[in-house]
């Protein structure tokens, strides 16, 4: 079942498995009609319009100054006050590589407590580093360690933890040397009453913390490779020297900065994204498989022939997101327009 | 005269000075006419035409497919037969700054020798990473390193170093478990016989050496982020693992790829900067300035009154680049159009 997701080549040899993968797809279906429809990842179908790109983006060296502009945005959108605790990168998967150098324990193989199931790529990494990790079940079994990791919300069961619960965490383990790390790579698009974005307004909680956010999974623009952390200010400039000078493309800077500025899109694509994903549900439910969990960008499901539709749907040209660990979960992207709506329908009214 | 020159905050506290600081510059300047010129880089002024990007590359996380395929491409550019020993990332910078982790040595202290007087970023970060830096003056005293460094051609002096002497080099470091690390940013646009190409087809070289490849500088896209290793298959896949998936982003695959295959543009491009670069060392010449090297994509030249020049020319709006360690250095990127080869003899003109 997994022979159709996209995996990355790890140097511990362990392969660890992504959605997205449309090639790998076509080789395993050939039959399967094209266009193919990608609902295997959490990316928002509806893109922030990329246009009006001026020159320079493209042809000059990144300037300080302008990376310093789009943090500010990125701060102002993100509800944090201070601009110098936002750094830009290339993605938050460069950040995530970055993250063992980025926080320094004393001991050369930290404890680090995942609370699971979640993405793979965060036990990947501090493995790879010499980190002893558990992937633990609780928000209690996470304080034992020197680094907890959170997704919050999960992906990829959209399990939501209050942020009020995280605060206090982060400042238990900040009083100790430890660190929080918190994955807000699907937040963006969360009602206004997620509580996300004041989590790090107390100095005591920021002083723990660090915060990674995504910018192409709720802009719909995952190509352009875009991601931010909030910490500290020290912690924000220290990740601004480990990635160098022009880590993040000048077509980055523009349609990030443009993007985060525009509170109006946003707000337009949370509602659009909320009453799809309700219409998914349905969708789903009204087909046999039972509601898992989820965010605005994607609906997890579950049913005894996961393994089989997996294939329905791929035979019918529709990449879901299956998980090896998890047999009889289905992760389904949100529709993009009603091409997709019906063929997405259909096939699963084909089903049995 | 550095106060008008980018520089990167680094973790040891010692800026790195760069070209391309145009908002530093408008504030230091504040008078000087506008459109300001930059020639303090050496970047094509002439780039890659940007068009007909499909929207997947910038809505879709990139696939793992169409990287293989950008490094393919890249290979037969390079003139490397086995498409396994490139690994594309997102700029040549962020391949310097993991370069400590790519090429382990047994001491935790190892010796880098670099041949100097060159780009500041390779010193700065293997010092960050604890390494014992040398900038040397001789390819002969590279070969007691654990690590030894030339750019070639050099940045800002153009010198070259004959192939053959790099080749004996990396063999005899390789054999003793060293390795040379041959950074050719400006290497594109050299004429055919400047040997560059053939470099790594000796498996005894390609064992002991790494090379570095910019994309940004001869297709004239610095803003787009891409750069590439050539060196043995196993380095070769651990730098894409210590990148991870997704590091490059849809629109540098896009437009890298394009352009790599594009052998008529290349070599029209590298006529046209041939004699442009005659042309601008005749100016500066004409100007009383002494060249003391270059390459078709920068010129460096000598003259007494250096920081004198530097702030003439930046009050008519022209950018170059001084050197703070070599006060009597400017380098000049090239000019693109007419206006600009209207306005530098113009400003130089006017000396004195």
């Amino acid at each position: 079942m997994d022979g159709a997701a996209a995996h990355s080549v790890t140097t511990d040899g362990a392969p660890v498995y992504h959605g997205g993968g449309l090639a790998v797809a076509r080789d395993r279906f050939p039959g399967a009609p094209e266009p193919w429809i990608d609902l295997s990842t959490g990316i928002n179908p509806v893109p922030y319009p990329v246009d009006d790109i001026p020159s320079d983006a493209w042809t000059r060296l990144p300037e300080a100054a302008a990376v310093a502009a789009l943090e500010h945005i990125a701060a102002g959108a993100y509800g944090v006050d201070d601009a110098a605790m936002v750094a830009a990168t290339p993605g938050t998967q460069a950040l995530i590589e970055h993250l063992p150098r980025l926080v320094p324990t004393s001991s050369p193989a930290p404890r680090v407590h995942i609370l699971g199931f979640t993405y793979q790529e965060h036990a990947h990494v501090w493995r790879r580093a010499g980190a002893q990790v558990d992937v633990v079940e609780t928000l209690e079994a996470l304080s034992a360690a020197d680094i907890a990791i959170v997704v919050n919300p999960n992906n990829p069961d959209g399990r939501h933890v209050a942020p009020e619960r995280l605060a206090m965490l982060a400042v238990e383990m900040g009083a100790r040397g430890g660190s929080l790390i918190v994955d807000q790579a699907f937040a963006d698009v969360l009602p206004p009453d997620a509580g996300i974005e004041p989590f790090m307004a107390d100095p005591a909680v920021a002083a723990g913390t660090l915060v990674l956010r995504s910018f192409g999974k709720a802009y719909g623009l995952a190509g352009l490779r875009l991601g931010f952390l909030v910490a500290d200010p020290v912690r924000a400039a220290r990740t601004r020297a480990l990635f160098g000078p022009w880590a993040v493309s000048g077509p980055a800077i523009t349609l990030g900065g443009r993007a985060l500025a525009d509170r109006v899109w946003l707000d337009a694509a949370t509602r659009r994204l909320e009453a799809d994903r309700a219409r998914l549900e349905a969708l789903l439910t009204g087909a046999g498989l039972a509601i898992v969990g989820g965010t605005p960008l994607f609906v997890l499901a579950r049913t005894a022939d996961a393994t089989s539709l997996f294939e329905r749907l791929a035979h019918r040209g529709i990449l879901v997101r299956p998980f090896p660990a998890r047999p009889d979960w289905l992760r389904f992207g949100l529709p993009g327009d009603a091409v997709v709506w019906d063929r997405l329908a259909a096939a699963l009214a084909a089903r049995g």
